[in-house]
């Protein structure tokens, strides 16, 4: 079989073609179609070459078209990275030393918001799935921070989506981290205060129930609410919160290294406002 | 060729073996070596029966030594939902509507430790790898939050595991969010102030290049420090901290839904002290 390969070394053998990372590695991404055949045997004169090079890092990203050549990067000692619906990331280490090579995302990021009215009384809803569906519990408006949101903008999104209701990010009052808490994932909770901007409740369909604004009192005092340690102590912060006696974290727009725009969330007492 | 399955509906047909999940879909791990003609034929029968059963969600687990199998299941309609070292998960939606499935892990969590001495001298270290290698910035000791390991843990760990220096968590200062910090995942950075225990520098050899304790005024005023609007932000933070006007957020240890141990992030001014 023709096999054609897309660079080749100085002698002519045909290898895979990647691009160098800044930490001594390389990165092959695999799009065209390919036999497993050709695929391993450019694999083979490519690791070699790799070795000569003094390459440490390998990473082949296969496309979930690709998934024919999945089986043969393992046979030569690949093994997974990450993935995502649409491809694999596969991963070699060439020196014999122990590889250093980043870890995959381990965390989920979710939030919980806070809305209070002028009457003291909270957004909240009751869920048409999950641990609490037909308990007939209230809670606030959670759900969880898409890849590339920023946890304000998501709580923000969260109630509109859920509620219909308008709201400024007013800040993050604390968070929570589990363990285990999926797929062995951990998880960052984020309970944030907003500030409501309309009223009217439209809720969403498919996720929820019920929604309404419940004097916070009434809200606190729900048995599954009073048996749980967390949610006593969020109790607790929104209480001081609306007494004026807590500041929680807010999110101030920064450039970090790269010049990339970034929110850096800090206590809001000494935040300038945002504009 | 004969098939061995470890389950059958009640017609005698073989299926796949899995257990039902609480949304209504049904998780299948793949234990033993299996023929990929053998999996075709189960996942056939097994698709029907679970359409006949109303499923939902179809997790299919594949342990890395399983590789033979992932290219059947994509044939049939599977695609990838996460990876690990060691296995692949893979998953399909029965029902006719936009699937419901919970999203893959989305950020990885990073700590940076500020440490002060009682000669107001801040923990520095410069590191043999990254971006700032060869440049003689003074940096704080940072490092990677391990999956199921607490961001107050991981920020004693890195200090020790670098520096030799053992401390004990006070609380965080502030953090930043970025996105498409690596493959497109985002990244939360939590800058955390820690009380030195013991101050005799034992650095670590593979990472770290030099680490000193350094007048707080000298790591602030370097160009790479002044240059950078987020570590400007930091330095006032620090600054403010140290002059006692700054409350950041301290773990509190809390149970929350189905027992489960977890910490609550908060406002020291307000939390319990810790024993």
């Amino acid at each position: 079989m023709a096999c054609e390969a897309e660079s080749s070394d100085e002698s002519g053998v045909k290898l895979l073609s990647g691009t160098n990372d800044q930490y001594g590695g390389v990165i092959v991404h695999i799009i065209d179609p390919m036999d497993p055949d050709c695929f391993l045997s450019f694999l083979n004169s490519s690791i070699a070459h790799w070795k000569l090079e003094g390459k440490k890092g390998i990473w082949i990203k296969l496309p979930i078209q690709r998934v024919n050549l999945v089986e043969t990067a393992v046979m030569k000692g690949f093994w997974y990275h990450h993935a995502e619906p649409t491809y694999l990331m596969l991963v070699n280490w060439i020196p014999p030393s122990p590889h250093t090579l980043p870890a995959n995302a381990t965390h989920r990021v979710g939030i919980g918001a806070f809305l209070l009215n002028q009457n003291r009384e909270v957004l909240v809803v009751q869920e048409k799935s999950g641990h609490l569906q037909g308990t007939g519990v209230w809670k606030f408006p959670t759900g969880v921070v898409d890849e590339g949101e920023d946890i304000y903008a998501a709580a923000v999104r969260e109630v509109r989506e859920e509620t219909g209701i308008d709201s400024e990010f007013v800040e993050i009052l604390a968070f929570r981290q589990i363990h285990k808490s999926f797929f062995d994932k951990s998880d960052l909770f984020f309970i944030c205060m907003l500030e409501p901007l309309s009223f009217d409740i439209q809720k969403q369909e498919q996720e929820i129930e019920a929604a309404q604004w419940m004097p916070f009192e009434e809200y606190a005092a729900q048995p599954f609410v009073q048996n749980n340690e967390l949610l006593k102590y969020v109790n607790e912060i929104c209480k001081s919160k609306m007494e004026g006696e807590y500041s929680g974290f807010s999110p101030v727009p920064t450039t970090s290294f790269s010049d990339q725009k970034s929110y850096l969330y800090l206590n809001s007492s000494r935040a300038p406002k945002r504009e």
